[in-house]
Protein backbone atom coordinates (compact mmCIF):
# COMPACT_ATOMS: atom_id res chain seq x y z
CA UNK A 1 0.00 0.00 0.00
CA UNK A 2 1.33 3.56 -1.09
CA UNK A 3 1.62 6.02 1.53
CA UNK A 4 0.80 9.86 0.84
CA UNK A 5 3.97 10.86 1.18
CA UNK A 6 4.90 7.81 -1.46
CA UNK A 7 2.92 9.22 -4.15
CA UNK A 8 4.63 12.91 -3.13
CA UNK A 9 7.36 11.40 -4.39
CA UNK A 10 6.11 9.63 -7.51
CA UNK A 11 4.05 13.14 -8.74
CA UNK A 12 7.45 14.78 -8.30
CA UNK A 13 9.15 12.38 -10.05
CA UNK A 14 6.52 12.26 -12.76
CA UNK A 15 6.83 16.15 -12.93
CA UNK A 16 10.27 15.85 -13.82
CA UNK A 17 11.30 18.38 -10.53
CA UNK A 18 12.54 17.85 -6.82
CA UNK A 19 10.96 19.57 -3.98
CA UNK A 20 13.37 18.26 -1.79
CA UNK A 21 15.52 21.69 -1.44
CA UNK A 22 14.46 24.80 0.00
CA UNK A 23 10.90 26.04 -0.62
CA UNK A 24 12.40 29.80 -1.32
CA UNK A 25 9.54 32.78 -0.95
CA UNK A 26 10.05 36.27 -2.67
CA UNK A 27 9.84 38.17 0.49
CA UNK A 28 10.05 39.76 3.56
CA UNK A 29 7.01 37.00 5.17
CA UNK A 30 6.91 33.40 5.76
CA UNK A 31 5.52 30.44 3.72
CA UNK A 32 3.48 28.27 6.41
CA UNK A 33 1.54 29.70 9.55
CA UNK A 34 0.18 27.07 12.10
CA UNK A 35 -3.05 28.29 14.44
CA UNK A 36 -4.16 25.19 16.40
CA UNK A 37 -5.07 22.79 13.41
CA UNK A 38 -5.37 25.10 10.63
CA UNK A 39 -2.63 25.86 8.60
CA UNK A 40 -2.59 28.88 5.67
CA UNK A 41 0.34 28.31 3.39
CA UNK A 42 1.27 31.40 1.60
CA UNK A 43 0.46 32.25 -2.49
CA UNK A 44 2.85 29.96 -3.98
CA UNK A 45 4.20 30.47 -7.60
CA UNK A 46 5.66 27.73 -10.09
CA UNK A 47 9.18 27.95 -8.34
CA UNK A 48 11.18 25.05 -8.16
CA UNK A 49 14.75 26.14 -6.86
CA UNK A 50 15.60 29.41 -8.19
CA UNK A 51 13.25 29.81 -11.06
CA UNK A 52 10.04 30.14 -12.00
CA UNK A 53 9.42 27.26 -14.30
CA UNK A 54 5.99 28.38 -16.01
CA UNK A 55 5.91 32.06 -16.95
CA UNK A 56 3.51 34.38 -19.46
CA UNK A 57 0.38 34.75 -19.73
CA UNK A 58 -1.77 32.08 -20.33
CA UNK A 59 -3.92 31.88 -23.57
CA UNK A 60 -1.17 33.50 -25.00
CA UNK A 61 2.26 32.31 -24.47
CA UNK A 62 1.53 29.65 -22.22
CA UNK A 63 -1.37 27.23 -23.45
CA UNK A 64 -4.11 24.98 -21.25
CA UNK A 65 -1.20 22.07 -20.84
CA UNK A 66 1.48 24.37 -19.73
CA UNK A 67 -0.93 26.23 -16.85
CA UNK A 68 -1.95 23.05 -15.53
CA UNK A 69 1.68 22.26 -15.07
CA UNK A 70 2.44 25.47 -13.75
CA UNK A 71 -0.77 24.57 -11.02
CA UNK A 72 1.03 21.38 -10.14
CA UNK A 73 3.99 22.77 -9.09
CA UNK A 74 2.49 25.66 -7.18
CA UNK A 75 0.36 22.95 -5.31
CA UNK A 76 3.82 20.31 -4.81
CA UNK A 77 5.46 23.24 -3.25
CA UNK A 78 2.38 23.67 -0.78
CA UNK A 79 2.19 19.72 -0.27
CA UNK A 80 5.88 20.06 0.23
CA UNK A 81 5.52 22.65 2.77
CA UNK A 82 2.79 21.03 4.71
CA UNK A 83 5.07 17.73 5.16
CA UNK A 84 7.45 19.57 6.57
CA UNK A 85 5.24 21.21 8.86
CA UNK A 86 3.38 18.48 10.05
CA UNK A 87 5.75 15.69 9.77
CA UNK A 88 4.20 13.13 7.04
CA UNK A 89 1.31 14.09 4.72
CA UNK A 90 -0.46 11.32 6.42
CA UNK A 91 -1.09 13.71 9.53
CA UNK A 92 -2.82 16.13 6.96
CA UNK A 93 -6.76 15.82 8.06
CA UNK A 94 -8.39 18.16 5.16
CA UNK A 95 -7.61 20.75 2.58
CA UNK A 96 -10.06 23.48 3.55
CA UNK A 97 -9.43 26.05 0.68
CA UNK A 98 -7.19 26.73 -2.13
CA UNK A 99 -7.55 29.96 -4.35
CA UNK A 100 -6.37 29.69 -7.79
CA UNK A 101 -5.13 33.18 -9.63
CA UNK A 102 -3.62 33.37 -12.82
CA UNK A 103 -2.22 36.11 -15.29
CA UNK A 104 -4.56 35.52 -18.59
CA UNK A 105 -5.58 37.21 -21.88
CA UNK A 106 -9.11 39.17 -21.42
CA UNK A 107 -10.54 36.19 -23.78
CA UNK A 108 -9.19 33.40 -21.36
CA UNK A 109 -12.24 31.13 -19.77
CA UNK A 110 -10.90 28.31 -18.52
CA UNK A 111 -9.99 29.13 -15.19
CA UNK A 112 -11.43 25.83 -13.44
CA UNK A 113 -9.55 23.53 -15.91
CA UNK A 114 -6.78 25.30 -15.19
CA UNK A 115 -7.26 24.71 -11.52
CA UNK A 116 -8.18 21.39 -12.10
CA UNK A 117 -5.01 20.59 -12.83
CA UNK A 118 -3.78 21.37 -9.06
CA UNK A 119 -7.02 19.67 -7.94
CA UNK A 120 -6.45 16.61 -9.36
CA UNK A 121 -2.99 16.52 -8.17
CA UNK A 122 -4.64 17.24 -3.97
CA UNK A 123 -6.95 14.02 -4.87
CA UNK A 124 -4.63 11.79 -6.10
CA UNK A 125 -1.95 12.50 -3.08
CA UNK A 126 -4.11 12.74 -0.34
CA UNK A 127 -7.14 10.74 -1.29
CA UNK A 128 -10.31 11.49 0.81
CA UNK A 129 -8.12 14.04 2.72
CA UNK A 130 -7.99 16.11 -0.81
CA UNK A 131 -11.04 17.30 -1.63
CA UNK A 132 -11.25 20.88 -1.09
CA UNK A 133 -12.73 24.05 -1.82
CA UNK A 134 -11.31 26.18 -4.63
CA UNK A 135 -11.86 29.51 -6.24
CA UNK A 136 -10.01 30.64 -9.42
CA UNK A 137 -9.52 33.67 -11.07
CA UNK A 138 -7.96 35.21 -13.68
CA UNK A 139 -6.03 38.55 -13.01
CA UNK A 140 -3.93 41.06 -14.76
CA UNK A 141 -0.16 40.01 -13.46
CA UNK A 142 1.64 37.95 -10.99
CA UNK A 143 4.95 38.38 -9.46
CA UNK A 144 7.94 37.26 -11.50
CA UNK A 145 5.89 37.33 -14.31
CA UNK A 146 4.60 33.90 -12.93
CA UNK A 147 1.77 32.32 -14.81
CA UNK A 148 0.09 30.57 -12.02
CA UNK A 149 -0.08 31.62 -7.87
CA UNK A 150 -2.10 28.84 -5.41
CA UNK A 151 -2.76 29.92 -1.65
CA UNK A 152 -3.88 27.10 0.79
CA UNK A 153 -5.33 26.07 3.65
CA UNK A 154 -5.42 23.14 5.55
CA UNK A 155 -6.08 21.32 8.52
CA UNK A 156 -3.57 19.16 10.51
CA UNK A 157 -4.71 15.89 12.83
CA UNK A 158 -5.38 17.04 16.23
CA UNK A 159 -2.73 14.75 17.07
CA UNK A 160 -0.43 16.34 15.87
CA UNK A 161 2.27 18.72 17.96
CA UNK A 162 2.83 21.70 16.40
CA UNK A 163 6.13 22.09 14.80
CA UNK A 164 5.92 25.37 13.81
CA UNK B 1 -42.49 36.10 11.86
CA UNK B 2 -40.92 34.96 8.99
CA UNK B 3 -37.77 32.59 9.47
CA UNK B 4 -34.35 32.95 7.10
CA UNK B 5 -35.86 29.98 5.22
CA UNK B 6 -38.57 31.60 4.64
CA UNK B 7 -36.85 34.63 3.37
CA UNK B 8 -34.35 33.16 0.91
CA UNK B 9 -37.45 31.14 -0.58
CA UNK B 10 -39.13 34.92 -1.35
CA UNK B 11 -35.46 35.94 -2.39
CA UNK B 12 -35.05 33.50 -4.75
CA UNK B 13 -39.21 34.18 -6.08
CA UNK B 14 -38.18 38.39 -6.40
CA UNK B 15 -34.80 37.03 -8.72
CA UNK B 16 -37.19 34.97 -10.51
CA UNK B 17 -34.91 31.74 -10.25
CA UNK B 18 -34.90 28.87 -8.28
CA UNK B 19 -32.30 27.06 -6.73
CA UNK B 20 -34.15 23.69 -5.53
CA UNK B 21 -31.93 21.61 -7.82
CA UNK B 22 -28.06 20.80 -7.52
CA UNK B 23 -26.23 23.09 -6.95
CA UNK B 24 -23.68 22.57 -10.13
CA UNK B 25 -19.95 23.35 -9.97
CA UNK B 26 -17.64 23.03 -12.66
CA UNK B 27 -14.21 21.09 -11.40
CA UNK B 28 -12.69 18.44 -9.63
CA UNK B 29 -13.30 19.95 -6.64
CA UNK B 30 -16.15 20.18 -3.57
CA UNK B 31 -18.49 23.00 -3.32
CA UNK B 32 -18.14 23.27 0.46
CA UNK B 33 -15.94 21.78 3.31
CA UNK B 34 -16.83 21.67 7.19
CA UNK B 35 -13.87 22.06 9.81
CA UNK B 36 -15.23 21.94 12.77
CA UNK B 37 -18.18 24.68 13.11
CA UNK B 38 -16.06 26.84 9.95
CA UNK B 39 -17.38 26.40 6.54
CA UNK B 40 -15.53 27.00 3.67
CA UNK B 41 -17.96 27.45 0.45
CA UNK B 42 -16.59 27.64 -3.13
CA UNK B 43 -16.19 30.06 -5.70
CA UNK B 44 -20.00 30.75 -6.92
CA UNK B 45 -20.43 32.21 -10.65
CA UNK B 46 -23.84 33.15 -11.24
CA UNK B 47 -24.95 29.81 -12.80
CA UNK B 48 -28.55 28.71 -12.32
CA UNK B 49 -29.15 24.74 -13.30
CA UNK B 50 -26.57 24.06 -16.89
CA UNK B 51 -26.75 27.65 -17.05
CA UNK B 52 -24.27 30.74 -16.75
CA UNK B 53 -27.10 33.48 -16.24
CA UNK B 54 -24.79 36.78 -16.18
CA UNK B 55 -21.45 36.93 -18.70
CA UNK B 56 -19.13 39.50 -19.86
CA UNK B 57 -17.59 42.46 -18.72
CA UNK B 58 -18.52 44.72 -16.17
CA UNK B 59 -18.34 48.00 -17.54
CA UNK B 60 -18.52 46.85 -20.94
CA UNK B 61 -21.47 44.82 -21.68
CA UNK B 62 -22.95 44.13 -18.54
CA UNK B 63 -24.17 47.31 -16.39
CA UNK B 64 -23.62 47.79 -12.73
CA UNK B 65 -27.75 46.59 -11.93
CA UNK B 66 -27.30 43.11 -13.90
CA UNK B 67 -23.74 42.89 -12.33
CA UNK B 68 -25.44 43.45 -8.58
CA UNK B 69 -27.60 40.66 -10.05
CA UNK B 70 -25.01 38.14 -10.91
CA UNK B 71 -23.56 38.97 -7.16
CA UNK B 72 -27.29 37.47 -5.94
CA UNK B 73 -27.29 34.79 -7.76
CA UNK B 74 -23.39 33.77 -6.28
CA UNK B 75 -24.82 34.86 -2.88
CA UNK B 76 -27.72 32.54 -3.35
CA UNK B 77 -26.17 29.47 -4.43
CA UNK B 78 -24.20 29.90 -1.33
CA UNK B 79 -26.70 30.00 0.66
CA UNK B 80 -28.43 26.59 -0.42
CA UNK B 81 -25.33 24.98 0.19
CA UNK B 82 -24.97 26.40 3.67
CA UNK B 83 -28.40 25.01 4.02
CA UNK B 84 -28.20 21.83 2.75
CA UNK B 85 -24.89 21.45 5.14
CA UNK B 86 -26.54 23.04 8.28
CA UNK B 87 -30.35 21.76 7.80
CA UNK B 88 -31.51 25.31 7.95
CA UNK B 89 -30.41 28.95 7.72
CA UNK B 90 -31.32 29.48 11.22
CA UNK B 91 -27.80 27.25 12.02
CA UNK B 92 -26.07 29.62 10.78
CA UNK B 93 -24.58 31.42 13.54
CA UNK B 94 -22.18 34.18 11.51
CA UNK B 95 -20.69 34.91 7.97
CA UNK B 96 -17.12 35.37 8.07
CA UNK B 97 -15.76 37.00 4.77
CA UNK B 98 -17.21 36.97 1.36
CA UNK B 99 -14.64 37.73 -1.46
CA UNK B 100 -16.45 39.44 -4.39
CA UNK B 101 -14.96 38.95 -7.95
CA UNK B 102 -15.69 40.54 -11.10
CA UNK B 103 -14.30 40.83 -14.52
CA UNK B 104 -14.25 44.40 -15.25
CA UNK B 105 -12.94 46.91 -17.64
CA UNK B 106 -9.67 48.69 -16.71
CA UNK B 107 -11.83 52.21 -16.17
CA UNK B 108 -15.13 50.35 -13.90
CA UNK B 109 -14.19 51.29 -10.36
CA UNK B 110 -17.79 50.37 -8.89
CA UNK B 111 -16.80 47.09 -7.32
CA UNK B 112 -17.85 47.94 -3.77
CA UNK B 113 -21.22 48.58 -5.37
CA UNK B 114 -21.33 45.30 -7.38
CA UNK B 115 -20.69 43.62 -3.69
CA UNK B 116 -23.67 45.39 -2.26
CA UNK B 117 -25.66 43.34 -4.52
CA UNK B 118 -24.28 40.36 -2.86
CA UNK B 119 -24.00 41.87 0.84
CA UNK B 120 -27.53 43.59 0.88
CA UNK B 121 -29.23 39.75 0.36
CA UNK B 122 -26.80 38.67 3.17
CA UNK B 123 -28.31 40.79 5.55
CA UNK B 124 -31.69 40.53 4.08
CA UNK B 125 -31.81 36.89 4.50
CA UNK B 126 -29.73 36.55 7.91
CA UNK B 127 -30.52 39.42 9.55
CA UNK B 128 -27.64 40.27 12.15
CA UNK B 129 -25.74 36.63 11.20
CA UNK B 130 -25.23 38.24 8.20
CA UNK B 131 -22.81 40.97 8.86
CA UNK B 132 -19.99 39.91 6.98
CA UNK B 133 -16.09 40.92 6.32
CA UNK B 134 -15.57 41.80 2.17
CA UNK B 135 -12.75 42.49 -0.23
CA UNK B 136 -14.04 43.07 -3.49
CA UNK B 137 -11.90 42.86 -6.67
CA UNK B 138 -12.24 43.62 -10.57
CA UNK B 139 -10.30 41.08 -12.36
CA UNK B 140 -8.84 39.92 -15.83
CA UNK B 141 -11.48 37.28 -16.73
CA UNK B 142 -13.45 34.72 -14.54
CA UNK B 143 -14.21 31.07 -15.20
CA UNK B 144 -17.11 30.58 -18.32
CA UNK B 145 -16.76 34.15 -19.04
CA UNK B 146 -19.14 34.86 -15.63
CA UNK B 147 -19.09 37.79 -14.53
CA UNK B 148 -19.11 37.86 -11.11
CA UNK B 149 -17.70 35.28 -8.91
CA UNK B 150 -18.03 35.27 -4.80
CA UNK B 151 -16.58 32.72 -2.27
CA UNK B 152 -17.72 32.71 1.34
CA UNK B 153 -16.53 31.63 5.13
CA UNK B 154 -19.51 30.69 7.31
CA UNK B 155 -20.06 29.76 10.82
CA UNK B 156 -22.17 27.23 12.37
CA UNK B 157 -24.07 26.99 15.44
CA UNK B 158 -21.85 25.20 17.61
CA UNK B 159 -24.96 22.57 18.69
CA UNK B 160 -25.23 21.64 14.94
CA UNK B 161 -24.29 17.90 14.55
CA UNK B 162 -21.58 17.62 11.32
CA UNK B 163 -23.81 16.68 8.02
CA UNK B 164 -20.91 16.70 5.07
CA UNK C 1 10.57 49.66 26.05
CA UNK C 2 8.52 50.20 23.59
CA UNK C 3 4.76 48.49 23.22
CA UNK C 4 3.19 47.41 20.05
CA UNK C 5 1.08 50.40 20.65
CA UNK C 6 3.66 52.88 20.81
CA UNK C 7 5.15 51.48 17.73
CA UNK C 8 1.72 51.34 15.64
CA UNK C 9 1.84 55.75 16.56
CA UNK C 10 5.58 55.78 15.51
CA UNK C 11 4.75 54.12 12.16
CA UNK C 12 1.57 56.56 11.53
CA UNK C 13 3.70 59.88 12.77
CA UNK C 14 6.47 58.39 9.79
CA UNK C 15 3.57 58.39 7.33
CA UNK C 16 2.02 61.44 8.05
CA UNK C 17 -1.33 60.21 8.31
CA UNK C 18 -3.57 59.89 11.94
CA UNK C 19 -5.76 56.59 11.74
CA UNK C 20 -7.40 57.99 15.24
CA UNK C 21 -10.65 58.56 13.34
CA UNK C 22 -13.24 56.43 12.25
CA UNK C 23 -12.30 53.47 9.96
CA UNK C 24 -14.72 54.39 7.07
CA UNK C 25 -16.01 51.30 4.83
CA UNK C 26 -17.21 51.86 1.45
CA UNK C 27 -20.46 49.30 1.31
CA UNK C 28 -23.17 47.59 3.14
CA UNK C 29 -20.80 45.34 5.22
CA UNK C 30 -18.69 45.57 8.03
CA UNK C 31 -15.10 46.20 8.84
CA UNK C 32 -13.88 43.13 11.56
CA UNK C 33 -15.36 40.07 12.32
CA UNK C 34 -14.59 37.97 15.11
CA UNK C 35 -15.28 34.02 15.18
CA UNK C 36 -13.54 33.02 18.71
CA UNK C 37 -9.72 33.79 18.97
CA UNK C 38 -10.04 34.41 14.71
CA UNK C 39 -10.74 37.95 13.43
CA UNK C 40 -11.32 38.92 9.43
CA UNK C 41 -10.43 42.25 8.22
CA UNK C 42 -12.45 43.77 5.17
CA UNK C 43 -10.39 44.91 2.13
CA UNK C 44 -8.62 47.70 3.01
CA UNK C 45 -8.11 50.57 0.50
CA UNK C 46 -5.75 53.17 1.53
CA UNK C 47 -8.05 55.77 2.72
CA UNK C 48 -7.41 57.97 5.54
CA UNK C 49 -10.05 60.18 6.58
CA UNK C 50 -12.57 60.55 3.47
CA UNK C 51 -9.64 60.49 1.03
CA UNK C 52 -8.42 57.54 -0.98
CA UNK C 53 -4.64 58.64 -0.89
CA UNK C 54 -2.73 56.54 -3.56
CA UNK C 55 -5.16 55.83 -6.91
CA UNK C 56 -4.22 54.59 -9.94
CA UNK C 57 -2.13 51.94 -11.73
CA UNK C 58 0.46 50.71 -10.59
CA UNK C 59 3.36 50.46 -13.22
CA UNK C 60 2.03 53.63 -14.57
CA UNK C 61 0.58 56.29 -12.81
CA UNK C 62 1.83 55.35 -9.81
CA UNK C 63 5.76 53.94 -8.84
CA UNK C 64 6.80 50.85 -6.42
CA UNK C 65 7.65 53.17 -3.98
CA UNK C 66 4.34 54.91 -3.78
CA UNK C 67 2.59 51.60 -3.95
CA UNK C 68 4.63 50.76 -0.81
CA UNK C 69 2.87 53.55 0.57
CA UNK C 70 -0.37 52.34 -0.39
CA UNK C 71 0.64 48.81 0.89
CA UNK C 72 1.76 50.66 4.42
CA UNK C 73 -1.91 52.79 5.01
CA UNK C 74 -4.08 49.45 4.13
CA UNK C 75 -1.94 47.67 7.13
CA UNK C 76 -2.39 50.74 9.24
CA UNK C 77 -5.98 51.26 9.09
CA UNK C 78 -6.36 46.66 9.40
CA UNK C 79 -3.96 47.20 12.76
CA UNK C 80 -6.16 50.22 13.89
CA UNK C 81 -8.91 47.67 13.46
CA UNK C 82 -7.49 45.11 15.05
CA UNK C 83 -6.62 47.47 18.17
CA UNK C 84 -9.83 48.60 18.93
CA UNK C 85 -11.27 45.35 18.83
CA UNK C 86 -8.85 43.60 21.24
CA UNK C 87 -7.85 46.71 22.89
CA UNK C 88 -4.34 46.84 22.29
CA UNK C 89 -1.72 45.50 19.90
CA UNK C 90 -0.58 43.14 22.73
CA UNK C 91 -3.39 41.12 22.35
CA UNK C 92 -2.77 40.15 18.83
CA UNK C 93 -1.32 36.86 18.87
CA UNK C 94 -0.54 36.34 15.06
CA UNK C 95 -1.35 37.37 12.15
CA UNK C 96 -2.27 34.23 9.66
CA UNK C 97 -2.76 35.92 6.10
CA UNK C 98 -2.78 38.98 3.85
CA UNK C 99 -3.99 38.77 0.52
CA UNK C 100 -2.76 42.16 -1.70
CA UNK C 101 -4.17 43.13 -4.28
CA UNK C 102 -2.88 46.29 -6.78
CA UNK C 103 -4.13 47.40 -10.30
CA UNK C 104 -1.44 47.67 -12.39
CA UNK C 105 -0.39 47.51 -15.60
CA UNK C 106 -0.20 44.28 -17.94
CA UNK C 107 4.25 44.66 -17.87
CA UNK C 108 4.20 44.86 -13.65
CA UNK C 109 5.87 42.06 -11.99
CA UNK C 110 6.62 43.48 -8.96
CA UNK C 111 3.65 42.19 -6.86
CA UNK C 112 5.80 41.13 -4.29
CA UNK C 113 8.09 44.07 -3.75
CA UNK C 114 4.84 46.39 -3.27
CA UNK C 115 3.45 43.83 -0.80
CA UNK C 116 7.05 44.09 1.19
CA UNK C 117 5.92 47.35 2.56
CA UNK C 118 2.88 46.05 4.11
CA UNK C 119 4.91 43.00 5.61
CA UNK C 120 7.69 45.06 6.81
CA UNK C 121 5.36 47.36 8.64
CA UNK C 122 3.56 44.30 10.30
CA UNK C 123 7.07 42.76 11.69
CA UNK C 124 8.03 46.38 12.25
CA UNK C 125 5.31 46.96 14.98
CA UNK C 126 4.21 43.24 15.76
CA UNK C 127 8.01 41.64 16.13
CA UNK C 128 7.75 38.00 15.79
CA UNK C 129 3.75 37.70 16.20
CA UNK C 130 3.61 39.98 12.38
CA UNK C 131 5.07 36.56 10.93
CA UNK C 132 1.98 35.72 8.70
CA UNK C 133 1.58 34.36 5.27
CA UNK C 134 0.72 36.72 2.28
CA UNK C 135 -0.84 36.13 -1.23
CA UNK C 136 0.10 38.78 -3.66
CA UNK C 137 -1.72 39.75 -7.01
CA UNK C 138 -1.66 42.29 -9.70
CA UNK C 139 -5.51 43.18 -10.72
CA UNK C 140 -7.29 44.85 -13.21
CA UNK C 141 -8.72 47.24 -11.24
CA UNK C 142 -9.91 47.89 -7.10
CA UNK C 143 -12.46 50.02 -4.95
CA UNK C 144 -13.06 53.58 -6.05
CA UNK C 145 -9.58 53.38 -8.49
CA UNK C 146 -7.57 52.86 -4.98
CA UNK C 147 -3.99 51.48 -6.49
CA UNK C 148 -3.84 48.65 -3.52
CA UNK C 149 -6.44 46.23 -1.31
CA UNK C 150 -5.21 44.35 1.58
CA UNK C 151 -7.41 42.01 3.81
CA UNK C 152 -6.13 40.32 6.79
CA UNK C 153 -6.95 37.52 9.20
CA UNK C 154 -5.55 37.71 12.08
CA UNK C 155 -5.34 35.65 16.04
CA UNK C 156 -6.33 37.43 19.31
CA UNK C 157 -4.98 36.34 22.07
CA UNK C 158 -6.99 33.46 23.48
CA UNK C 159 -7.07 35.35 26.76
CA UNK C 160 -8.88 38.25 25.52
CA UNK C 161 -12.48 39.05 26.10
CA UNK C 162 -14.74 39.09 22.76
CA UNK C 163 -15.10 43.05 22.42
CA UNK C 164 -17.02 43.05 18.87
Amino acid sequence: MTTRDDRFKKAATDLGYSFDGEIKIGGNYVALVRDGDTIYISGQVPRVGNDIVVTGRVGAAVDLQRAQLAAKICVMRALALLQRSVGTLDNVRAILRITVFMQCTPEFTQQSEVADGASELLFRILGDAGAHTRTSVGVQQLPKNASVEIDLIAAAMQVTPEKT
